[in-house]
């Protein structure tokens, strides 16, 4: 449809993919899996369904000319610059108006730049029927049926089933529930009726600034003062100006947690957020010893291991379920059971002052 | 004494350290304990009782630059180059020729350039005991009291006591005994009668070449004709001739064995033979967690490791009981209970060609 739009968030930065992920060089900007970046992955994904002019990516401008030399075909003035990282509620009402402003009838998706789906035509078929539920007025989520009982998601709960649509049964959303611990996480998964929340959301733009001026008014004022300068000399100076007074929030608690008539399509995609180097292992096809290896390896009863490196010969002896990171000036080696410490090793280098390795 | 020599043997190479042992630098000239290296250490451990004037170093021809550049007080023709390394039997026999071609009466300690040596007061006092009864005509072996049933060391079997001297025990050499299978090695551990046999030897040069004459008859022969030459235009261009028919052999099967009253004193010096990266970090004291740390190295839930590297930074994440040795062209990450396995890496990358890594 011609008013079909496509929102990619990449303004994170990763910090759990260190050393190669970088304050230069985020996550999204990387060839974590094959020969193509994240974000050129998260673009080529929606090449058959959309054209080109109708992907828009949110993203810090920093960031700006590392990732429009990735996705050179994506016209310079659908980036989207936040003038600072303000949380995903902030960042999606800028998107927002201006989409509005370039189409005051645009349904919007909104999707994530350094997520990886493994079936990526089950995903153009679900985000075409999200499309569709959208434009009869929905706020849809894509739920991602969980695979284990993760930790480090946000839940939804579904409640009836209100459609089916092209094989896809669509929900309405009961609840958006916060990361839960171990216990409550077995529960949602063992129950069935939770969904991971993968921060993939389709709707109107109408709709969702009508969200916002109903849930969050104080946001939805300041993004209306950005509008209206959008398209005039004033736009750049009103932008950075009014920006600090975005309260720093997620979409999920500020808006979707509150809002009405919220539906959730449960699929199963192939869907991994690689949150760290455990969750790229993950996601990577193995081979017979369960080894990852991008580099050049030569490994004597090695087994289940992540090693990336680059010329240089790397030789593994007896090392088992283990990341080797090998980068120009850094190497990591992490146990694959404690990958989620890298961002305590990042915090660290920061705390020594170690800024250069960041 | 005037007539106390001392003979280096420098002429290995050391697979099992790799990559920091390399073809073109061996074991033995390699800082692996502090800032001096393992010919260093050999060398100093000896000029508190002998002058440097009767310091020999038997190597190959392609190590004397380097081993001379490390030991730059030892007289250059101190060396005594091998044309190509045929066992201990023959490196010891050509040394004592030179020897006695500088002084017939010399009394001849062999000695090792690439061991450990904790103890080196103690060292230096067995020393100068084993230099005394040589001179009274025996043959002397040190040996090393086992702290484990090590399999890959051959045993000497001790018989009667025969003296003590300045409080060390002499015992009558009962057997030489191979390497022993792990039950073998646990019994002599268990008997208290065995000693590990260290390699190091001390004999008058007379006495070790008349049992040349009679146990190697072939070897002595060709010594004599290497000795003829000695001193003579012709000596390069002999040793040169004769040294390929020198056959293969260790000093302790082709003369230790059969030797008759040759005495050996059981010593506690602190001995390792650093044949691994596993024996290297036993030698170091470590740290709380039990690492040992050569580098710039940032630990969490590091463990029993092993770290040596240079400038860049190496971190390290739940790793435990592991070797981790990063030089410019080779990363190596080794269990450390596989540490014997480094020479099938190196075996593994000679038979597919990398020797630019050897």
């Amino acid at each position: 449809m011609q008013n079909y739009y496509a929102v990619i968030m990449a303004g994170g930065s990763g910090t759990r993919l260190w050393p190669l992920s970088r304050h230069h060089l985020p996550k999204q900007a990387l060839q974590l899996i094959g020969e193509r970046t994240m974000l050129q992955h998260a673009v080529d994904r929606l090449l058959p369904i959309l054209p080109v002019e109708r992907v828009f990516i949110v993203t810090a401008a920093e960031y700006v000319p590392l990732l429009s030399a990735q996705v050179p075909d994506i016209p310079p003035e659908n980036f989207i610059m936040e003038p600072a990282a303000r949380g995903t509620a902030g960042a999606i009402g800028l998107a927002a108006v201006y989409l509005q402003q370039r189409d005051p009838e645009a349904v919007m998706a909104v999707l994530t730049a350094d997520h990886f789906i493994r079936s990526v035509e089950v995903f153009r078929q679900v985000l075409q029927v999200a499309y569709h539920l959208a434009t009869q007025g929905h706020i849809v989520t894509l739920g991602i049926c969980p695979s284990y009982p993760a930790t480090g998601f946000g839940y939804i709960r579904r409640g009836d089933r209100i459609a089916q649509v092209d094989g896809f049964d669509v929900y309405a959303v009961e609840a958006f529930v916060e990361k839960p611990d171990a216990r409550r996480a077995a529960e949602f998964v063992a129950s069935g009726l939770y969904s991971w929340n993968s921060g993939m959301f389709v709707w109107q733009v109408p709709r969702i600034l009508r969200e916002f001026a109903q849930h969050m008014p104080d946001v939805h004022a300041l993004l209306q003062r950005i509008a209206a300068a959008l398209g005039t000399p004033d736009a750049v100076q009103v932008l950075q100006t009014v920006w600090p007074q975005v309260r720093k929030e997620t979409i999920d608690y500020g808006i979707m947690e509150k809002a009405r008539g919220v539906v959730v399509i449960p699929v199963d995609i192939g869907w991994s957020d690689i949150g760290d180097w455990e969750a790229l292992y993950g996601v990577h096809m193995t081979c017979m010893d369960g080894n990852v290896i991008l580099g050049n390896h030569l490994g004597i009863a090695t087994k289940g291991c992540l090693i990336r490196g680059g010329d240089k010969l790397i030789v593994t002896v007896g090392l088992e379920n283990t990341i080797v990171v090998d980068t120009e000036d850094v190497l990591l080696i992490c146990a694959r059971d404690r990958a989620q410490d890298v961002k305590a090793v990042v915090e660290q280098l920061q705390a020594n002052g170690m800024t250069n390795l960041l």
